[in-house]
């Protein structure tokens, strides 16, 4: 006997913890993407898996439905490995922005569909439309194209490409249901793979300053999100990277163009150098190019050395539209009107700079939004002046804030208050930023 | 701190399993009630509330909010104890009819609020309007009027009383939290308390003609019942009984108005009168009439036999506008047009009845509903010529079906099959109707 397919039955069998069918998930979300199931049976359902949870095929089946409720990415024209990275989303995460070219230049495919800010955390998007011209909104022929050609494209998410997420995120944000391992797998893995990726590398960001605030929650929805890769066929390989304090020296939108730009130039900071070589060197090896994660990193850290990832970086700049020029005489000159320095209250040792205030600061100047339409400020930020063990006497500088408004700087100051501790000693070692990897 | 009042931390706080207080369920009720809620949050809470629970607490608060959605009935005007007594709902179930006339000449106060039938249990509503002109629609005053003289009074739920329970049950019945327990408790007792009842004893029935399948599933509910209504300050007492077998000889609406007038009589089948005057007794006690429940069944007796119940039977039904002589005319006489007997199979001694199986059987017939707005037919139902216990021949008629449709009796005996056992000894010595009894 087929499993039931009426939504109260599919509520039900989740609710009793059952699980449930390929057909029955399929018949559910398609059903809610297509209106025909009520946003409220949706609710229930939601909570039922929030509180029952799915198993790693239950988690596929999902994905696939959401790919299967819009659109897909054809990338067929696009020849050699596809493969893609997403974050779970940071403070000064320019991640992306770095990992692409040299993921590119060293023979990765990477249809790269980002996000925009989002609560404490940047957007790539945000990010990249901070450069003179640069347009996120490729039609889908010019994004395979710009991935054919230069080895790699970034656009955002249309509108075509899995409305079921918009629809079930909009929802789960006004029913407690956002924090549910595999809904947020779901949405993950199937926004990943209709934009046309074979592959994909996750960097599960962990700590205060990330969505995941334990080790616990992080390993759980890096363990969800290869599992369900694996049953749907696709290769995940998820990186645990700590998120306790911004990543780099800048946050801000331009500002961490521009920390990426040095990146690439081989001046990045260790910090956002380390962990984007090892996320880089993962999609090498999921794309099949190398089988030794030191050797793929090797290779990864001569793309930057040799100019090669650079070159990348500034042809996909130009193919979605950016002037070269006009970003390059913008560099280390362009900041918001208004600034202001954060003096040491004492001196001493920073031993850690909390991300989430940082990122909070950052929202309040400008750098990401407090409502889904407010527009964001692109030469608004911070810059770390010291990081964790820099030595700093009192009074002087620790970070520089930049915004187009007065009072916004004021704001962003409230909500740094504590977010830098200056002990007499140095912090304690601190633990590698990655943390852990999984594959399968 | 005060506890949080924004719905989705409500939803969050029940999610994970936290107790809420009384400003958090009557904030997120009335919310609900007067639409400020949407569905959808409602929907994801009673998810929440149907695998984290509630405590009695919790579960009285959640009574409260309910009664104060709407309006509550004014009974001050009544002299003396209020009692009253609901029923989870059974097949053949009319002991309300004879219950509330015996109480009423006991001294008890009765206001009763009753409903229709539902699924394969009959309703009481349905039953009283199949008398000629009883009216189930009294105004408050003349509800008021009939308990004050009469002793008793019978009415339908108004849509100005606990309209968060109307709201709240439509959604649970498509989101597959209907059997919620402390939803169904805050249900119950929110519509029993806003009739105006002081104190309540609750028939929980158990079995497959029951919406409590298993003994667990009804203990639980029935100390939800008491604890919820021991938070509240109210009395309730609640007796499990069997319902696997139809109650009496009658599954109808009329056939049923008969069978209780027979009961008044002193003429009513063993089963129905061990449970009546059982629930009857804790309603004396209930109402601080009596403090023995031996003695209190005893005065129920009393009642029956000197003919003061049955006195207050026709006083009451002419109060609410039946016509007596009309109904006498009808007893023994009026039956549906079309009719059939189900014989035997085989020849032995019927060993049991499945409750289940008649009820829909009944449905089929026109005594309940298949939808909402399904008119029942009066004089259809089924006659129970045997019981279990009953020796029958081969072929000899098992039951007798009434309806108006020779189709509704086609597709009445389809239900019915399999659901008389017959076999060549006797049936175990049955248990007690009376399963459990709990009170605080």
């Amino acid at each position: 006997m087929s499993a039931p397919l009426r939504a109260v039955e599919i509520i039900a069998a989740k609710r009793d913890g059952k699980v449930l069918s390929r057909e029955q998930i399929a018949a559910f979300v398609s059903g809610y993407a297509n209106g025909s199931i009520p946003d409220y049976q949706a609710a229930a359902w939601c909570m039922a898996v929030f509180l029952k949870g799915m198993t790693p095929e239950e988690t596929g089946h999902l994905t696939q439905a959401m790919i299967d409720s819009g659109d897909v990415i054809d990338l067929s024209s696009v020849s050699g490995p596809l493969a893609d990275k997403h974050s779970t989303g940071g403070v000064g995460d320019k991640i992306s922005l770095v990992l692409a070219p040299i993921a590119a230049a060293c023979g990765v495919n990477v249809p790269m569909m980002s996000g925009r800010a989002l609560g404490h955390t940047g957007g790539t998007l945000d990010k990249l439309e901070s450069m003179p011209g640069f347009s996120t909104s490729l039609s889908p022929e010019g994004f395979a194209e710009a991935v054919n050609k230069v080895g790699y494209g970034l656009i955002g998410q249309s509108e075509k490409i899995v409305p079921a997420d918009r629809k079930l995120y909009a929802l789960r944000d006004v029913i407690a249901t956002v924090e549910s391992i595999p809904l947020i797998t779901g949405s993950i893995l199937s926004k990943k793979f209709a934009e046309g990726a074979d592959a994909l590398v996750m960097d599960v960001k962990c700590g205060v300053g990330a969505f995941m605030k334990t080790r616990e929650a992080a390993r759980e929805l890096a363990l969800s999100l290869v599992g369900a890769g694996k049953s749907l066929g696709r290769r995940v390989i998820a990186v645990i990277t700590d998120m306790s304090e911004p990543l780099g020296r800048m946050v801000g939108n331009f500002l961490e163009v521009e920390e990426s730009i040095a990146c690439l130039e081989g001046r990045g900071p260790d910090d956002v150098m380390a962990i984007t070589y090892r996320l880089t060197a993962w999609m090498l090896i999921a794309a099949g190019l190398e089988n030794d994660i030191f050797q793929a990193e090797e290779r990864c850290r001569r793309a930057v050395s040799d100019g090669s990832a650079l070159k990348k970086f500034r042809e996909n700049a130009a193919f979605q539209g950016c002037n070269l020029s006009d970003l390059d005489a913008m560099i280390g000159r362009t900041r918001g009107r208004c600034s202001r320095d954060i003096p040491a209250p004492q001196g001493g040792i920073v031993n850690s700079i909390n991300a989430f205030s940082a990122g909070m600061a950052a929202v309040a100047l400008g750098v990401g939004r407090d409502k889904a339409d407010d527009k964001v400020q692109p030469l608004a930020g911070i810059e770390l002046l010291k990081k964790s063990g820099d030595a700093v006497a009192a009074g002087e500088a620790l970070m520089r804030l930049w915004s187009e408004e007065e009072w916004r700087l004021d704001a962003a100051v409230q909500r740094l208050t504590g977010a830098v501790i200056i002990k007499q000693t140095a912090p304690e070692l601190r633990r590698s930023l990655i943390l852990e990897e999984i594959s399968d």
